[in-house]
This record gives structure tokens, sequence and C-alpha cells, in this order.
């Protein structure tokens, strides 16, 4: 009854993005835990409702949720946001899993809902109608707590980050130390996803990898669209028996980052790779210009709806435009934050 | 930043419907309360996704839903549901605005959450982005509560009902019942509307009326798309001083009930009244000839989509085939409950 794609978005919170340094996903550690929510917003209606902000980077980069919702002015797909832990309250109407904000993964039981929500994630998604959906996330810090999942899973591998500078030394010893006060070795929860989730992860991770499994089990299609949040996502699916090819729409900002390596992380999760690349660097507009400079990169289905504009044979010329033009009339409504 | 139109439905519930011979929305009193989540999931996805049912009458007669979900496969509005209310697991994305389910009128206080619900609604409603929004609801035993909120406001008027065979008398014991628990005489809560909510109302009609409400102080359109239960809404803003006109979209189905005689009670509250005929006459098929024949008549947006349609130049004969290509495929799908 339904054709689809549609956009899942799961938008949720982890107090990790607090940690100095970890996150650009707001301009400051107070806005971070705004930041989910303003995004689904501007993907539903294409400015703030019951925030008042437009997410910027410390620097000023803006969250890819307008990029998101530039495309979606370009080509129809729907949208559901799922509530995957949010801190704030939102305009965007979202569906519940149970969910709620992640702590720390630096404490002993970070994200107790994460089993739960994991579930009820798979049981909406074996009843999602559409045939296929696209799979993404909005959460501060989810690099890091991506990169808790894969290092308790055993899954050696990098995360990608929405700064320049990758700080990927800190994050490592923010897993470091959430793996110990979880009594958790590396690779302790192999085969064990849904305790990693719980212990070092996330709930937007629990939401994505729960519905993920409902879809497939459904005979949905799955597209991720993100970056290394959705590998560890994969990643979890994967510790969990599924066999399936997967496949992960990005943008090329993510696979050009050394860092992140997602080449090499999607090769040995056996992920097809479809990588967009938006040629920002053809224009000279400071918003693009911050994702050539190597901000932001990905996040709240930036890949995933340019992968849709693509297949739909939407010229990346008229997406940048697109892309440019409601990014000015938000920054002349709503002055970032 | 955007444009418009938005239906903006309210789903909820009042046990009020659970009272024998009141609502036919619902094949049976224990599903009522799932009706509004199927409501909305059917206009959101097309078909059933956490409920199991596409909700009808005891008779066979579908939810208004299907029609008004028909109606946006021809003409592409953004729809927000609201949970005004909900009892069921809903897969539709709701805004959140605190309203809780609400309790069988004849209880003193029936609707605890409504102010907050009232006033989280008005100022969602001053943040929505879109320039005209449509506002409808869906919840079973609604047309009583309407009328209990009606009489303690002291503005005379009758309701329709979803039944042909309008069980008005009924109804008016039921408020008059209702009214003498909350100590209010008919008309003892004029200027008061908040109060007529909580003590005789429902959690759907606070949150249409705040959203009304909240929408107008920020110079958004507001069209009213529904029966009486929309203007019983309008009396509420009425009563709040709210002088502006105001139009309602209903169904030849309620426009031409002699029980509900909107006719009336528009024009005492200085209503507008835009009536579309969807022309069920001339089709040859059950669900549309219930219609014809006064069942359900009007609900969940069915009025407002209707006025879309004829707005957008949508011939009546596309609304029907679609409104039973819709049908069909749903019964095919999932058998009636």
């Amino acid at each position: 009854m339904s054709s689809g794609p549609r956009l899942v978005l799961v938008a949720g919170t982890t107090e990790t993005a607090t940690i100095d340094g970890i996150s650009a996903a707001g301009s400051a550690p107070e806005l971070m835990a705004t930041t989910p929510s303003a995004d689904a917003e501007l993907v539903i209606y294409g400015g703030p409702v019951r925030t008042d902000v437009v997410p910027v980077s410390p620097t000023g980069c803006p969250t890819p949720a307008v990029f998101t919702r530039a495309i979606r002015d370009l080509v129809d797909f729907d949208v559901t946001v799922v509530d995957g832990g949010l801190a704030e309250p939102t305009g965007a109407p979202t569906v519940s899993v149970g969910a709620g904000a992640g702590r720390d993964i630096r404490n002993a039981d970070p994200v107790p809902t994460a089993p739960g929500a994991f579930e009820a994630a798979r049981q909406f998604g074996q009843r999602i109608p559409e045939d296929e959906i696209v799979l993404a996330e909005t959460i501060p810090g989810g690099t890091t707590t991506a990169l808790g999942v894969l290092e308790a899973l055993g899954e050696e591998g990098s995360v990608s980050s929405s700064l320049p500078e990758n700080p990927l030394d800190k994050k490592r010893r923010v897993v470091s130390a959430a793996l110990e006060e979880s009594a958790l070795e590396p690779g302790g929860a192999a085969g064990e996803p849904v305790r990693a989730l719980r212990r070092v992860g996330d709930p937007v991770l629990a939401g994505v990898s729960g519905l993920a499994l409902g879809a497939l089990q459904s005979d949905t299609a799955v597209t991720f669209g993100g970056g290394t949040q959705l590998l560890a996502a994969i990643a979890v699916l994967r510790h969990l028996g599924v066999e399936t090819p997967l496949s992960l729409a990005t943008t090329s900002f993510v696979a050009q980052d050394p860092d992140a390596n997602v080449q090499n992380l999607a090769a040995k999760l056996a992920v097809d790779l479809h990588v967009t690349d938006p040629g920002f660097e053809e224009e000279n507009h400071p918003a693009l210009d911050a994702y050539v400079g190597g901000e932001a990169k990905e996040g709240v289905g930036f890949g995933g709806a340019l992968s849709l504009a693509d297949r739909a044979g939407i010229p990346m010329e008229r997406v940048r435009s697109r892309c440019i033009e409601v990014y000015d009339d938000l920054v002349e409504e709503v002055p970032p934050a």
C-alpha cells in the first residue's frame, strides 16, 4: 500500500557529547542537547519550531539537517522521526520506542533503555509499510559512542568526526574509560551487541539497529544513510547474525576522511559503500566551504538524501543551489546560535 | 520558510466513548481506544502500522481516515499528528503537548491535563512555520464531550454523530450527569472555556483550541476541518475573546444532518461555513454508500481534506475513485476489525 523510500531519522542524545572537545554538533556544550530536537524540526518543517536555534558548530558551520531539508525540497520523500532519547522538546512529531537520553559512557550503565528501545524499534521496523527505508541519525557525540560499540564488539575500526581535526585519541581514551567502568575488555561484548549498546553505546544506535533488524525481517529494503555511526549499527546487526548484503550511503566528506577510513570498516562488515559528492568545492559560500574544509561531514541523513537525489537524476548543481537558498533563508530568519 | 497548508490532526481518547450507544467509531467498545492511533497511522502511512486495524463502525462503515489519506494521495499536503491523549501506541509520529487520555465526563475531573495541554498546544501553534493550517480531530465519543463543552459555555447547540440515528437524548443525559458531577449549571463555565474543557470536555478539544489560538496569535491562517467538535473548539475561542472571522470546512454529510444543524451554531459563532460534497451517491460502493446512509459523516480531517482538493481543482470524481481504490486495497490487506 506504500512505495517509499521513507527516511527514518532517529534523534537523541548522550551526555558523552558534553565531554570537552568531543563534538562540534552545537556551538557550545549546553546546546548539544538541543541539536537533535532542532535537526528534526529543520527536516520536518524547514526551520526551528519549539527550539529557537539552527545548530551550528563553534565556528559557524551549519548542521547537515539544512542540506537534508534542502534536498527534500527537490526529491519528495516522507520522513519519520523516532525519539531515540531526546533531551529537549521538539516540534517535530516523533515515534516513541521508549528510549531515554544516554548518559556519559564513562558511567557503568549509561543506556539502560537500550534493550527496550532496540526491541520496540525492531517491532516498529517490522511494521513500516514502505518497501524501502533510509535510516539516519542525529546525536551529538555519536561517533564516540559508535567507537565504544565497535571496540566492545572487537571490530577494529575508526570513526569520523564533526570536527576538522578528529580528536581520535581523546575518543579512544573516553572509550577505554567506558569499557573499564563496565568491566568490559575490547571485544568483550562480541556476539552480545545489545549489551554493547547499553554499556558503551547510545540510545540512537539502539534505535537504528533495532529498526534495521525489524525492517530486514519483514523484507523492507534498508539503506543506511550516514557515516561511521551507521557502520557501528551495521556491526550490531552482524553480531546478531545478519548476513544479508547491506549498503551505506554516505557523503564524500566522510569517505575522504583518512581518520575514519570507512572503506576499511565497510569491507570488513561486507557493506556496499555508495558515496555521493555534492561538489561543494565548486561553490563559494561559507556554509558549503565549511564542509569542504572538513567540518560536520555527515549526519541527519545528509548522505542518504544525497543518494536519493542522485538516484532521482537531480543534478548536484541544483542540490547545491537549493542548499545555499535554504541556508541563506534560515540565517536571515534565525540568527545562528 | 514554509508554505503550507499543513493538516494538524489532534488524536486522542475519552472513556466517554465506551458508554453504550454513544459512538460508532470502532466496531466494539474495547476497540474505541485504538481508533485514533489507527486513524493517525492511516493518514501518515496509508495503512495500519503498530495497530492491526482499519477502524470500522459496528456495521462495517470505514473510518474517514481512509478518505483523508486517499485525498492526500491527490493533493500533496503535510500532516502533523498531535498526541491529544492517545491510549494505545501508534506508529504515527506525534507531537506531545502533555495530554492524557480523558476519563468519562461523568467523573468530577475527567481531563486534568486540559489546561496544560491547551497551553502547550497554544505555544506550539504559535511556532508552526506554515502560513496556513487545517485543524482536525479524531476522538471516539468526541461529539458527546463537544456537547458538554457547548452546554457548559451556555452555547445552545446540537452536535452530529457517527451513527445514522444520532443518540442525542442519550448524549444530553450524559452531559447533564457530567455537569452535575462537576457542580456546573448549563452556561456555568461561560467565559471560562478551559474550565469547561477540563470538567466536561476532552483532551483533543483542549489541543485543537490551544493550537488554533496560538496559530491565530502568530498570524497563521486557520481552517477548522471537521464538524460539530470543531465548532465546540471555536466556541472555546469565542469565550476567550477571539473575534476574528473563523471558517469551518466540513462535509455535506454533516451539513445535511438536521440533528446537528451546524448552520445554526456556525451563524451564532460567526463562522464561515465551507461545505464540500464528494458526491458519494454517484458511486455504487459499500464504503461510500455507508456515508450516503448517514454513517460516520466526518472526522480525521475529511472535510478539511475535501476542501483542499476542491481548492486545488481536483474533480470530485477523481476523489471518489481514489477513495474506492484506497479502501479496496486496505480491506484486501487488512480484514476489517
